[in-house]
């Protein structure tokens, strides 16, 4: 069936590299959802400011052209291990449909583009297409208890970051937490390993120049 | 953008009269997934056995030509409220896309059709075209202590069911528990409140009419 966007993604993300794994993982990460005009008027919203949480589909819009596969090999596995792609989140997968889940920050209403939505948490690219919003509802999503596959069994050590003062006065105060806790969570590709190698990463307008030795990511550069 | 079926939902409810109207709402619920040609091998869902939930997002296939509006009236609210459709899980929406959190129950493999996907608690009809599966990560996805807006603020009664015995009987057993949990749900479309009208409810094979007084639903008759 063929989808049209409603809405689009707008975040410091302007490539994928980077992007947390997962919705939530970065709490403090801001995007905002900006609707098509068809939907920029504020009935279209209404009562949602009573939610909480708001599920988002999307689209994986950098991986139109990948390949695909029946298996993937999740990095949360060291990137050695092949899992359905039914059994994972991998953004390679037939229809390219991203699910996220996020917190609503607030929602305000923009003279120009109607009710524009204040996110907190999202995992998804700037300029991302949206394909459906809806609320988030305790009751039939939340199960807490829920046994997570091999997400269970991985244990995973967040990265020590270490941002020069000096760089970190480059970035805007309100997103040097996001920007640190992105790091945390190891933007490289799977597992590199190479502790002289300098990655970038685009986040805003800038280029952050980061390596990783012995679990301490070191931020070089910022451009 | 173009979405292809990657499964088809197989389901008591050939017509959408009756179906739960959030998944979760009728635990013993059975469906069962059987995907499209392609993904036909056990190594698409390899890994999922590990997971207890599943998300499904698929597409609100009867409401293909059903008129659209920003605004919409939540039987949870007695249908005379409108709420923005952003702000609710309705049927009629822009995309006509539907997500819904489903209990894997167990995983089959089948000579013909590959991996068969049993689950439970869902809310799709019989030959529901699915778009993608995901499974479900507690860490991103469990919010319990989540706001649901006007979900959290509606108090609603299950209704009584009254099965007589000789109609019982011409239920295959293992469905009975969740014909009697569907109806307690209140299947009539959004507050009706004539005592004398009887509704027909298509369930497997069969014409379960009934009507409802006093928050007691009688079932009269099966075809």
């Amino acid at each position: 069936m063929e989808i049209q966007p409603i809405a689009w993604f707008e975040s410091p993300f302007p490539t994928k590299f980077g992007i947390p794994r997962q919705s939530g993982l970065v709490p403090d990460l801001t995007g905002r959802i900006v609707f098509e005009p068809e939907y920029r008027q504020m009935e279209a919203v209404r009562g949602l400011e009573a939610f909480d949480y708001l599920w988002i589909i999307w689209e994986f819009s950098a991986n139109r052209d990948a390949e695909k596969s029946l298996t993937v090999r999740p990095p949360r596995l060291g990137g050695n291990q092949r899992m359905g792609v039914f059994a994972t989140r991998s953004p390679f997968r037939p229809n390219n449909l991203g699910l996220s889940c996020v917190r609503i920050d607030r929602i305000e209403h923009d003279a120009k583009l109607g009710p524009v939505i204040y996110v907190k948490g999202a995992d998804l690219m700037h300029h991302t297409p949206i394909y459906d919003i809806k609320p988030y509802v305790a009751y039939a999503d939340a199960h807490p208890e829920a046994r997570s596959g091999f997400v269970d069994n991985t244990e995973w050590e967040p990265l020590k970051v270490e941002l020069p003062k000096e760089l970190e006065n480059k970035i805007p105060t309100d997103q040097v937490a996001s920007l640190i806790a992105t790091l945390q969570q190891d933007p490289r590709p799977r597992y590199h390993n190479d502790p002289n190698r300098i990655y970038g990463m685009p986040f805003l307008t800038f280029d952050i120049r980061f390596k990783v030795a012995d679990n301490v990511l070191t931020v070089v550069e910022i451009k």
